[in-house]
């Protein structure tokens, strides 16, 4: 077993929460389900899987501040801010290279910072799962997640029989990964019983993951033995802000994951949910007998299925509607139908173009 | 012509109106239409018809702060509270005893102080004649509304024919007053053509209304006539705060209209609107092209016939909903179905019920 870490990423808009989501206070910067922000919550779920030492935060310089409060065990130096950001595959890069600084033959794991998971044991059983696959061959380890529906906004992995067992759970064999389908596609995904939802969790040894770089992203590759020549004579913080913005920017899927033979992906045995925007989050909480999940001073007269979020003593009160997300900021209030919580993004486009709105992006 | 006076009741809770109107606010001092208080604007709407000094506010105790404050050009003494409401009977007699103790001989009429209307010359006019023909002869005199369609809102004036004419106005002699009717019976009132909504526009003079009370309330004229006793001796502080809550509790429609046979309508010729709640506010705004009434920083993305009230600069955006109403002030923000407005009350009997929420009433 080689030395294992965890890299976490810490780095999206969370633009769906809007508006209790902004530029500087992110999904992983709150408390969307749970007390704590869900980076902090991330963090204590890897603990018992790595030491506090192994473990790296991937975040932009907006929200180094607010990852720093939400991660206090962990050293400063490592919450590691992207000058820009430049997709997953210069991010993995990053990790890479972070890692490979305190032990060029580790083995880490990457996990986005805003997933929900409760069964909190399995989840760290299955991670050791996962660093055994990544650490007994050489393997890029994917852990899959068995789709709950044909969901349009994951890509999927699909398998090609078992290749091993470890700790008596089943590893398998990857095909391949496929983009985000349509939404007849998905169903056939689903139907077929054959395919996965990617999560974008990761599992590699540097040297593995260097490799399918050098091969299938030699550009990428090239900056990134470049960045690394830097960092090791002048330190990270120069490093990035000289060359990280110069990395090519595409997904860590499309730059290796498509384009390897030597995938092989660990089904999830835990709970999870990505918990992708405000209607998700019902799930996570007691609901009424009309099925509405209201915060403290939320209230709902003769409606159903209405999510309230309010907090700070203000009241939001929902009268005669239904399937509603309203949610109530000190400066700022959305109410959005269910079914439509995808156009905030639209809502959020017109704040950045009024220059008298922007301060609520 | 004898002495003309005013009397205005703003004592109403404004419930329809929560959370803009409060119990020390309610919609008569808030701009709910326009850039002043509504109160404000029925003031000065009779400026021209009546000397300032001779306009009375009735309100409430509680209210009588934000009615001053509406009315700073009114002598402070013809702003009077009621210690309790005792309905609009009681209401009158109490205006009848403010203008006798002026005037035995005046006219005066009876005027909401929370209404919409526009074309203040015509309605100037109209007032004329109403005082008009409650000075030509022995009459109670109503300003009768042409149904805009069957509300089951609003009690009704039959009229009988023609009574007079005054000043090129039609004025009609009274069949009947009804009170609110059911849909099928207020479909057939408007269909016959015979009636007016009753707006709760009175004019007549004190000896007439007087007669009216000693001749079909009784018991409330005894009443007002030791209230006057009290109030010639000692003020009317006193003796309303002696007094008033002993009084019938019943309607002026009830107590005098229904059971007077010298009533006449004067047909309103100016554009009204009471603006009863809050989607009735739609029309006195210039909608988008989608049908939102949006004010300030209010916004809608992708929806249709929303009213969205929101200031102080907080952001309050509609996405992918419509026909609601969404209304934001510091401390409670409402979001209630167009067609469920009514709704509101049961809302705030709720808040009513909770001594943790009774602040928000």
């Amino acid at each position: 077993m080689s030395e294992r870490f965890v890299v976490i990423m810490a780095g999206g808009r969370g633009e769906r929460f809007w508006p209790k989501s902004r530029l500087a206070t992110p999904k992983h910067l709150l408390p969307i389900v749970g007390d704590q922000p869900m980076l902090t919550q991330t963090v204590a779920r890897v603990m018992g899987v790595v030491p506090r030492e192994n473990v790296f935060v991937i975040t932009t310089e907006a929200q180094l501040a607010g990852c720093r409060r939400a991660c206090p065990d962990l050293p400063e130096s490592n919450l590691v801010a992207e000058p820009t950001g430049r997709d997953t595959a210069a991010a993995t890069g990053l990790a890479m290279l972070l890692v490979k600084q305190r032990n060029p033959l580790a083995a880490f794991a990457m996990l986005p910072a805003d997933h929900v998971i409760h069964q909190v044991a399995e989840y760290r059983a299955l991670l050791q799962v996962a660093f055994a696959a990544a650490e007994a061959d050489e393997k890029l380890v994917t852990i899959g997640i068995k789709p709950a529906g044909p969901e349009t906004g994951f890509g999927y992995v699909q398998q090609a029989g078992p290749w091993r067992e470890i700790s008596g759970r089943a590893v398998m064999a990857v095909k391949r990964f496929v983009e985000k389908p349509d939404l007849e596609t998905a169903k056939g995904y689903v139907d077929s019983g054959q395919y996965f939802w990617n999560a974008g969790m990761f599992v590699w040894r540097v040297p593995v993951v260097e490799a399918a770089f050098k091969a299938h992203a030699p550009e990428l590759y090239a900056g990134l033995a470049k960045l690394e020549g830097e960092a090791n004579s002048g330190g990270w913080s120069a490093a990035l802000a000289h060359l990280y913005s110069n990395l090519p920017k595409i997904s860590i899927d499309y730059a290796l994951m498509e384009k390897s033979a030597n995938v092989v992906v660990v089904p999830a045995t835990f709970d999870w949910d990505d918990v992708g925007a405000w209607p998700a989050i019902a799930k996570h909480f007691s609901p009424d007998a009309a099925g509405n999940v209201v915060s403290a001073t939320g209230m709902v007269v003769d409606g159903a299925n209405n999510i309230v979020v309010s907090d700070d003593g203000h009241l939001t009160a929902v009268v005669g509607a239904s399937d509603l997300v309203v949610v109530h900021t000190a400066d700022a209030t959305l109410v959005v139908h269910k079914d439509r919580a995808q156009e905030i993004k639209a809502l959020l486009k017109l704040l950045e173009a009024d220059p008298a709105k922007r301060k609520f992006l």
